[in-house]
């Protein structure tokens, strides 16, 4: 059986996120980078490179979402709790240029202990907004690292 | 001023997704390809490979997103008028495991003078429905081939 | 503890959607009817009148809405498993003048032990596609008619 | 031709959600109140009754939905250009039992010369979230109130 070792609920969304991101072969080749985690938190990002642009010469949507995603997912596990995505849903705002470092803000809606709900806007460099998301999760069997849990007080 | 040739809409759909392909370094660098194209419709696959998966080893939900985005945006851009993406929904139905062939069907719901309406289905090579997509699209000014148009008895 | 009875899948969709629309007053009293009931599907149907006209004098979003919502949440519920819409999306299409009759139906996408996905038209008495609908639904416990269910081979 | 007038963005809001209500019998119907209004943003309220109850004898979906893309439509004519609503998406978050008075509360996340996207929160009287919407609109032809137009500075 396996022993639980409590942690601060900031300490817990470290240890889990630099798991993820360590057995997250997409986001690392891609060259996300976490920025910063914290409870149901997380902001991630990334560099827009040649062979993420479509016909236009702007950055393929799919990255853009992409991107998104990646920070959605790290938010709804941060808390070791095994979570995926369900659904998600993009808004597309501004084109995005060859060079652009765009950063992906996840934020904590709502969360049940089945679903939850996360709202991650991406911005360029300069802050504009290029891209709102919102992402559905289900929460699943099983701990990213087992043993690890939140104290009360800071669940 | 551009002289106007006149196509069929099967006609005109492979002249303008033919060039779109050409353009688009993000497709053809993920190995995405164009199985089959109409007015308002393109199937397109990809493989999925190890830099697509994500910490629980299947592919990156993103890379789900960005075949089906791709299908979407060929379907809707095949009457040459330019056509964007405004927002897009997914649902995730099936995890993806390695070396998938994902296949993404893009049909037209709707289509007005400026917004059009498109449903994707992915299904892996068995057949089996792992996503689907809704996606919006704007109409923009412009044509992808200046001077092509669909002969009216076909638009 | 309850004894099981099992019946076809049709049935047993009948035989819920009667008693549900029995228990809601809401889709009584706008008028809603029940058309057609299967497992997994809904066709149920609505007139506009004055109160559901917005300021433009066609029928307020909200009311076509309802009307799709009503359908999907009769189809995801025919199999007699608890089920309640997680979240909807929905696509306007067509402005709806007062004294249509909206035709809403509803088709099951998806459904795996604790989720569901549902694509639901909604019409004109002409035929013409008004709006498009996609509804999520969650599997809760307890079922509509306790001791009900459906013979394994029409599952 | 219309002679314009210019008044502060605050004013227009005000003028134009007024003019919207008097003609707006679905809301005056439901006894939706406009709580307060501003540009790009409204609240809006609205008391659960018997009539809007489902099957599980808690309200209908379709009228959460309602109220909120009620508040979506005020905020997003605020500024007295014709906007109309092109697609809306719901998530529940929680049952909302007979007798609750709801509140919905709109803001604008983007505004384009043609496109504009809206989050709606949804809560009870004691502030708990029941549901979040997210609405696109499009801009039309045309100004609710003829002649009336926000100060440059105000805009």
């Amino acid at each position: 059986m396996t022993e639980i070792t409590y942690l601060s609920a900031q300490e817990l969304a470290e240890k889990v996120s630099e798991a993820m991101y360590a057995d997250d072969l997409a986001s690392q080749h891609l060259g996300i980078t976490l920025d910063e985690i914290g409870p149901g938190t997380a902001t991630m990002s990334m560099l827009v490179t040649d062979v993420m642009l479509n016909g236009h010469k702007t950055c393929h949507g799919g990255y853009i979402f992409t991107l998104a995603d990646t920070a959605f997912a790290f938010a709804c596990n941060a808390c070791n709790q095994n979570t995926v995505a369900g659904a998600a849903q993009i808004n597309y705002l501004k084109a995005v240029p060859n060079g652009t470092r765009m950063i992906a803000k996840a934020v904590e809606i709502n969360r049940t202990k089945r679903t939850g709900l996360y709202d991650i806007s991406v911005t360029d460099q300069d802050g504009n907004l290029v891209a709102s998301f919102r992402g559905n999760s289900h929460t699943i069997k099983g701990q990213r690292i087992p043993g690890l849990e939140a104290k009360e007080e800071e669940k």
